[in-house]
């Protein structure tokens, strides 16, 4: 079957009876509701470049499974190659839409649990593989966006999940039958989950055995009866729902998405379950997925910095500063911040390496070293770029009144007038394309796009600590002991 | 005359025509505008402390001119202790606020424009102190809130005033009559322009020949005939409006504001002008405001700080995560950077010294220290704070979600009712105080006081790189040359 | 009696006995000494500068035991004032020999034992404090230098002193006398323990009441029978015995200085015994060294950082370079991290309060925030440093090739020829000069004075950890949690 | 011929007749000279690993000229595997050695000279590249040593070499004769030039026709006529003459070697000279180096990073601090960031491209972001060692002090029974390793290793404003504002 194109994506979504909440309210056409077609956009622009020629070879790959052409998403990654791609992949992305484009969640799902499962059947004896392999062939041949879901809502964080007060704070299997097992649970900031075909569910940390109910993968569709979504609040959100908002939006096309995910008493057929009960492998699914998804972080967004760089040089350029030493300067630093993240995600994918399943994992303390400085580097290219625009971008007044005509001025000046006078910048460049800079740059800097671009690359993936600890575990301390005692001589 | 209360000076408001325009529309009853109201409740409190035994050393002083009780916000320092005081009263209005409260660009224009007109009449045997301390009595007596209005629109920032393509983009006067002058242009983003009842007007930059109609300072009603605003949006400005919005708002009384101030030919009678082409004094009366309010930004933003920090830990601890190490480590980490910039704030003011006016003045190379210092470290203590909370401040659903009834669930469950369900912390705390300290972080981090405790950080009282050009020539590095000169022993 | 002069102090110690060794061997003159005297000269600058008519308001105060004029090194704090004043002749002492010179450690524990002692008569009704004071005022008339003696040796770090295998790990009161007591054990890293003429020694930790016999603190001349010291090794230390070393030393005259301390049984008269025994005062003791020691690093570092500053802007100009906009911004970031080193130290002071003895002590929380940056600005400031000199200041020949006329070139030219030809700077400065300027930054970024500019700023006074301890202690983070309650309406 | 055991290559040195001098002498047996030897030692260890089995794939290749077994430090990269391989071969000599083990200048001249006289070959019909391929076979076959000389003396660096006072100040080409070229200069800060069988000579800068003369690029044997070095000073340089010394030199085996080299008016034969006057690529000569240069301190620096990581491990295990979360968590950031520095050296190498003459060439922007990066990081490391290890490091006395059995107790103890019992640890290990330990770490962060680790990290292959002209240049800046315009619709 062929590779969907952007408006088929969307098409399909409005097959799909997807539960969404929102102030209170069922969303009925949430596929061309303001706050999130934004975020579907950003999922269509992964189908849009897949078609496109110049981003054919970054954006495809060939099925190991079935030889068909797929869409990278879905690709199972079969050499560091293919690993460094979906990084320049993401790159590109983030690059076309200033945003999260929300499928790689799903993509690092597939290869989490493709090589995870194969290990638990190596062990148990069981066919979680070639259910999955089955699944994963109908996602490649019909081109499906999953998501991944992991982040249980967790409650008292110092207890295990078997010893929370109300077992439902992590999701759990509620009931075996014969024909599959029922779920009940949530998951907490959920990146695409609606405008995504299916779900992969997935335990959210290690566990032991008195935690087997909620060592639990699966797979279900968006509409499974008893799942619904509660979407999250954005800073600045409703802005898209603002008559003449125009610029005030910052991003006019794309965004991101989040929501609470509940399973109010999921049915799931045996043959989309991948992992029930075998609590020993919870934590290497987690770490693979999460090593994964740190890698990818690297990617895309090295992206949205390319933009918020660019928008940044275009404002001083605007504000008539860009030949400032100071301003040249600050450029720099940035560039420099985000090449280096794009180091680190280039780096953990060069270093990959096979799993038993064959399929190609990351270099895991790499990937967790990428993250980590994900968690710290778009937070001082957003305050650098805050300095290059200057204090405009959180000051000026709205499109509303850039567009105003109410008189009030001596000499007849409407608003708009009065705004235009006093918003110019350099002299050469339209008024309205730097405050649409400035608004941009607010959107990325405090505006929904912050959201992506700074919270999500601080706990996203993991929050900082759990990359520590895993660079802990991987930093091999007592080999660098033996180092220092082999130049300096001692001997125990 | 005796100090206002806080109520009184909001009736206060109510008798002056300020002209206000906001998306397009004037607004009649702005001091009850859900949007406006918080900015004045932040100005209310410095009236409703200073009222307060426990704050009244704090937040008055006895006029130097008429020995009466005022307000500190209108003293003139005669000692390094009213220096230190000023930051003392801004820390203490940060933490009752969590807000900019405005009052400060007054003190500080006060300040300058008070030791700037000694010395102008001292050169050139004008009368600007002697009309100055007159408009001070007032300002005391009747316990007014004054703006202090300094930033020009600038155009292109390679022209000096009087070569831009529009004459206006710099505040000029048009017109000199015999009982006063006719002023035109705007000044940007001024803080608490609404709220004031009068503004002190001053130059922008050092100033030439050719800047002499520039070259201007003086004080008008808010409500000055020619005289209005235009509001400025800010990130998540309109939850304030949502019905339902509740906690949505983050800090639901206080704010900042920001306006546009457009000086449509406006009549300044001669006993408020305080400069009028002594262009050679312009450098030295921006350079005073500017030192003065560098110095503010020691005491206010670390007032902020100390609830940034307050929300952090209450978020750690409704989290059950208040015992770890790590952060522990990073509450500490808040805490130093905080008190570095607070021990920036009192030591430019121990470090005072008087004007010629007999007034007292900071150290100024210290409080462009402490300025630089700002520009950087409110960052942190933002990335830090969102590292400690998690990512739930920016995905989790809307107050009205949190309220609503709609059943959603196969059991008769509401909305609210999962939401009560899922977002459960600690078991010890209420979900609504867990969740209002959340929208708190996301209000400071990325929403409406972001742009108070971050963008105003970096950009009030002058961008970081004006801080650097007055630490590279207050650095003395001739006399450290000469330092090790003297070690080494080096002749010349 | 009059203050002693530089010369008089070094005379002064010729008549000491006091016993040191260093490679293994006792040292007989060690005035003399090419290796220690540069510390011996650094002392002898707070001799000097207290003759000079131009610093002596910084230098000296009046002693409010005697009235008479006094080196403010032996000063009690009076007020806000001296404090101040005391950081300002530490900067200013930094500024003169770009060293640690030794005399603040004594000055810190005279303030700390002082208000301690006054405190802990009040609660036993011992006489320390009179003890004390008499002790003082011999001090104080005779114009000695006290070295101040805290750490102690340790042993296994996670063990109380009575505790550890060998009971001499932390000194003790091996036992008591009718006229005094006998103490056993060392203290480590001591600056300035050779050129002191007494030292006072204090316990190192807060004590519980097994660990009375360690809760000791007394005075002691510096060559009382059973004292010795041993000379710890500085990098490039054997530099100075260098014939024809000449610059390649660096600094020619100053340098800091520390030793081992062994407390061979030695006797205490019980006139100088100030603390024996009182466990529970040996925290507030040790508490109130460390904060008058962190405070004093915010004047000294400081005063060295100067002459960094100067020495990398005088490289930057002898490479030609001074004009290129990075060296600039570099330089002002210097000037910026050094003065908000002083404003931690000039704010901890200002803030400073009486205690109950009427002494004055720094505000706590400001003084190890103070501290804390210490810890890191200073390795900024010499990374800059090294940044700008180029390297150079690490590859360039001895200071014999710049002076040898052995001739290799094949015209006759000698080593000193080639060295001079090719390390030609910018034309303008002797090429000598420029060599001096380049050891001079050697020696502060990796030679001898990298101990003190450096490693002591890291865990002089205490290690980060011991600051983190005391900000999170004094940090008020309930008082904080209470701020954002109030705020947002949490009642509990 | 077979590849030379390390035993080998130091024979071979003997065979040479180059000329070294040091402290104004002559120094004849430089192969055995205690200061020059570790230096030695390192480059032997290249030798060493490469007949190990367990490293051979690493530190050998297939020569692509010859077909036969070498050196990887003779390699032309043929791939981007080649290219990260030499980074591996780098980290992994770190690890042994501790030290710059200073044969990679070569490598990295035969790279970036082998495929640029390619290209002059193309546009000049030159024979260069025939040329460099004998030479390199010679070098390969008979596996030798070769040093890149690059950095010329400069004077002052405001003008181009042909204008400044004295013509030598950059390396010249003086004579032209039939069968080669005289010439004459010098470069300075060589690291390894003593220790090599050879010198590549190359450019600078980037130059102009008028510097015609100063664009040469050729090898010549370390022991030509006319040639000879003076060696450097470096921290604590003659601790390594000390006997008795011990401990105290730090890193007993290894160590680094920087010299001026100067070039007498030296006859060069054709076969040797591969550009002359060709100076529109003096700047692609220089890039390239600089590029391949700036890739190995990603892999070198990395390796020495590892021993101080362990090092400061192994201190705080020895200290009894090491379950401290504090010191674990310092730990983990130190090898966060020497894996972000991997992680740069492995990126640009895994990005790299081939040349016109078919070899691999590292991707320049990320090469360039590598380098930026190791002139920060390493001294974040040494900071954080520095704070692990305790102030012992620098305050202990000598080996001679440890060793001591001058007697100075009342009951007989020496010196050495002191300096033992006080300086004892956790009680688990011997008292001389924990002290091994500190003199390592006081080597790396203030000793002779130093130079090597933190100023060559700062300097070597060009100082930190080389690397962010070099990031501007290639950040694109122009592609990135078309990212946003395109996203914010600004149509020009």
């Amino acid at each position: 079957m062929a590779l969907m194109t952007g408006a088929q994506y969307i098409e399909s979504l409005r097959k799909l009876n997807t539960r969404v909440y929102m102030f209170g309210e069922k969303i009925e056409n949430w596929v061309d509701h303001p706050m999130i077609r934004p975020s579907i956009n950003c999922v269509a622009m992964t189908y849009e470049l897949a078609q496109d020629p110049q981003y054919e070879d970054l954006m495809t790959a060939k099925s190991h499974l079935t030889g068909e052409k797929i869409n990278r998403f879905s690709n199972i990654h079969q050499s560091t190659e293919d690993l460094k791609n979906k990084v320049k992949m993401q790159r590109l992305l983030g690059q076309k839409t200033a945003s999260c484009f929300q499928r790689c969640v799903g993509m690092d799902a597939f290869n989490a649990v493709y090589s995870t499962t194969f290990e638990i059947d190596e062990k148990y004896g069981t066919d979680y593989f070639e259910r999955f392999k089955k699944f994963l062939i109908m996602v490649q041949n019909e081109d499906l966006v999953v998501d991944g879901a992991m982040t249980d809502p967790k409650g008292d964080r110092s207890r295990a999940p078997h010893a929370q007060d109300d077992p439902d704070l992590f999701l759990r299997v509620k009931e075996v039958r014969e024909d599959g097992i029922v779920v009940r649970g949530a998951k907490c900031h959920q990146t695409g989950s609606i405008n995504s075909h299916w779900h992969i569910v997935m335990p959210t940390i290690a566990m032991g055995e008195d935690d087997k109910d909620y060592a639990v993968c699966f797979a279900c569709p968006s509409d499974a009866e008893g799942l619904f979504m509660v979407y999250g609040r954005q800073s600045c959100d409703t802005r898209k729902l603002e008559e003449g908002g125009g610029m005030d939006v910052g991003n006019p096309k794309f965004g991101g998405q989040e929501a609470l995910v509940v399973f109010d008493d999921v049915f799931i057929p045996n043959e989309y379950v991948f992992m029930n009960g075998e609590y020993d492998f919870a934590g290497m699914l987690v770490e693979r997925f999460a090593g994964f998804h740190r890698q990818s972080y690297g990617g895309c967004k090295v992206g949205v910095g390319d933009v918020v760089i660019g928008a940044a040089a275009l404002a001083a350029e605007y504000n008539g500063v860009e030949k400032a030493s100071a301003v040249k300067d600050k450029l720099i630093e940035m560039t420099h911040l985000n090449e280096t993240l794009y180091s680190c995600g280039i780096a953990c994918s060069a270093e990959g390496h096979p799993t038993k399943s064959g399929s190609y994992i990351i270099d895991l303390l790499l990937a967790n070293v990428c993250k980590q400085n994900i968690t710290r580097f778009p937070y001082e290219i957003v305050r650098l770029a805050e300095d290059i625009a200057g204090g405009l971008m959180v000051t000026m007044p709205s499109n509303v009144d850039f567009n105003s005509d109410l008189v009030v001025g001596r000499e007849g000046e409407t608003i708009g007038d009065f705004c235009h006078k006093f918003f110019v910048g350099n002299g050469k460049c339209d008024t309205m394309d730097r405050m649409k800079v400035f608004r941009f740059l607010e959107n990325i800097c405090l505006g929904a796009a912050a959201v992506g671009y700074r919270t999500e690359s601080l706990h996203g993936a993991g929050s900082p600590q759990a990359q520590r600890i895993m660079i802990q575990r991987q930093g091999n301390i007592q080999g660098k002991k033996q180092l220092v005692k082999d130049i300096v001589g001692i001997e125990e």
